[in-house]
């Protein structure tokens, strides 16, 4: 697998991405952003768990099932949310699908939409269309960066790359690009991904590979602990690779597929995770020994969303009670008397008391831009591995501020 | 029911009081206190869920499990929580007790201990110890405002309060103090409340109204969400009033004893809440129309955990979006489309869209000092009530502080 320098979402032959100003947000951010493919792409998506959930999740998921072989592309709005605006919400996401669809003379039900931003406020429905018809006009100058700036809300960095594998010795490019935690007026840490890709997937081997692939990283990342009612992950195959079509995990080449798709998720949910707000540092929590695997993603996610433990790691705190007092109220039947904890490679606890080593030395490993910590339960062999970031002051002052 | 002005934990007569420094903790606060009672004293304790629990607790479990009708009193120590420190926590706290016990000449396993602090420090018993005969000394000059002080971490105020009622004709007092969110080096926001009464009550009966009591306030609080590894909460019946004897529902004079005891302790349990670390306000959130009880403590909890509500609430920023989104999330299939909300008696959301309320309205309603907030899930008629603080840039800066 090769990093693609300064990749992004539309450095697969055959897409094209941008982004612009519409007027959503107040000030100079952009806020509007198209994905386009100039041929047919199979689709796949996940959706927030919520049971509140934005009216462009809605739209998208029956799109989907109804049209998951003809997909050519998704337009993305940021500073509204869309979620909690009734049947308008769904009308509106219908309107800004259509408009898109007549701009570049496509199918009905071809393109996808979603949205992130604020909640219980109507879609500014013509400011994106006019926002549309801008982009309309500079296609086909594309630009990945500017799509991948389009979404943000309070992130404070793009995040996008690209990678090149061979698929049965024909190079294919897998290219993606995300928002994390972020709102523009105070809301929710939405978290938003999107993947372009020249591989031929099937439908079904998409969604299975999708789900497969956000388990282990997109759902393995949390800022706050919030989830939000817009949370989505997106791919879409063109095939326009020529290598064989991947049609289930028998295929040759899923494989490597699967492990670039895997890597590059990994790196995105690294640079989420990172880039919360008011993050300082990121951390990566691993839970080894756990009798289950839902059992080491449980203490993982407790302990990730701990504020005492967050608010701990910012001011590099060596203080490990936390952490195990987390672990200890997460649900997990955890045996106190046989946890370990590391600090990186520096031992914090030897089975539930003190492992002696100096303070300040375990202070320093927390001092450092990435931070590890390693919890063995000693109940078993599963593992997982979840990121998360650390709780500073500014957490609140982002999250405080009134809404206008 | 009558508050007694400026009532304490020794406002029953026969129980005395104290507190005093005996160097855990640096800097000039207490740090130790003792309860005791003239005379024997049946007694019950509920003690925190968490898979990891201090030395003082299990140590409480064992003594109740074998005397639950012949206590005399307990012994509080801050600045270290005696929790992950092995055999030795257990030793430690035994010598504790043993120490108190001679020291005011009672038997054996008739005084309980209980300690919140710092983790995975051994205690310092001979501070303790020493600490003990200096109360000793002064005995029996009792103040329950000093027991009150001594037992506070972070705590910005003592919380205590007495009231007095009548059961069956006879007055009969109740007495409490507690403590809050807090740490000294920062620690656990441990909660642990002790009650005194000389209402006649049989151990079975005391213990089963405790656990009721609590279920509907100390178990109704978050200030993080985070669950110590000491939360305690304690109460001893002397009996001495000469009241009848409560031995369980039918007894006449329980409702008066248990109403009480419900008010009493859901004062202390909202000056908890309204004392969080870095609260600027008490909040209320009542989730009704809720299908189960459960359910609505389910919601009303998630909603009370989320960060994202919590800052909002500091901010009055009125996002009511924040809010039925963490409904969604908190397992409990609500139906958003039926949900209202109210700020105080504002409706911001009615059936899952915004109210139309205007924001700068709700945003007066979130500048109070106590806001209230009511989820209405229209799924069935179970209700409750839960109690948190708002999320202040302070909490972050009480809570990174590096440990010395």
């Amino acid at each position: 697998m090769k990093i693609i320098e300064k990749g992004s979402i539309d450095s697969v032959p055959g897409f094209y991405a941008a982004g612009t100003k519409c007027g959503i947000k107040m000030g100079d951010a952009p806020d509007l952003a198209v994905l386009l493919c100039e041929t047919a792409c199979t689709a796949a998506g996940i959706f927030t768990t919520n049971r509140v959930k934005a009216a462009p999740v809605i739209y998208c998921r029956n799109i989907l099932s109804r049209n998951n072989d003809n997909v050519r592309g998704i337009v993305v709005n940021s500073g509204n949310a869309n979620a909690c605006t009734g049947q308008r919400g769904l009308d509106d996401a219908a309107l800004v699908a259509g408009e898109a669809e007549e701009l570049f003379s496509l199918f009905g039900e071809s393109v996808l939409v979603m949205s992130t931003g604020v909640i219980g406020v109507p879609l500014p429905v013509d400011k994106i269309k006019k926002g549309l018809r801008q982009i309309r006009k500079n296609y086909p100058n594309s630009s990945g960066e500017s799509f991948a700036r389009a979404i943000m809300t309070t992130d404070l960095q793009e995040k996008c790359l690209a990678v090149e594998i061979e698929v049965e010795g024909v190079p294919v490019t897998l290219g993606a690009a995300a928002k994390g935690s972020g709102m523009i007026h105070p809301n929710l840490a939405t978290m938003l991904a999107f993947f372009t890709t020249d591989a031929a997937v099937s439908p079904d081997a998409l969604s299975t590979i999708l789900r497969r692939i956000a388990e282990r990283t997109f759902n393995m990342v949390s800022v706050d602990g919030d989830q939000s009612t817009n949370d989505s992950v997106f791919v879409l195959a063109s095939g326009s690779s020529g290598a064989p079509l991947i049609s289930g995990p028998e295929s040759p080449g899923f494989s490597a597929f699967f492990e670039a798709f895997l890597e590059a998720a990994t790196i995105l949910t690294r640079k989420i995770a990172a880039d919360g707000e008011g993050a300082t540092k990121l951390v990566e929590i691993r839970v080894v020994g756990a009798d289950t695997y839902n059992s080491a993603v449980q203490v993982a996610r407790t302990v990730a969303n701990s504020p005492l433990v967050k608010t701990a790691l910012f001011g590099a705190d060596p203080n490990w009670g936390r952490i195990i007092c987390a672990a200890g109220y997460s649900g997990v039947p955890i045996e106190p008397e046989k946890v370990d904890i590391y600090f990186g490679k520096l031992p914090a606890v030897k089975k539930g008391v003190a492992a002696g080593t100096h303070r300040d030395k375990l202070s320093d490993e927390l001092r450092k831009k990435e931070v590890v910590l390693v919890i063995d339960l000693h109940q078993g062999d599963q593992e997982c591995c979840f990121w998360t970031c650390d709780f500073s002051g500014d957490y609140v002052r982002i999250n405080a501020d009134y809404c206008t």
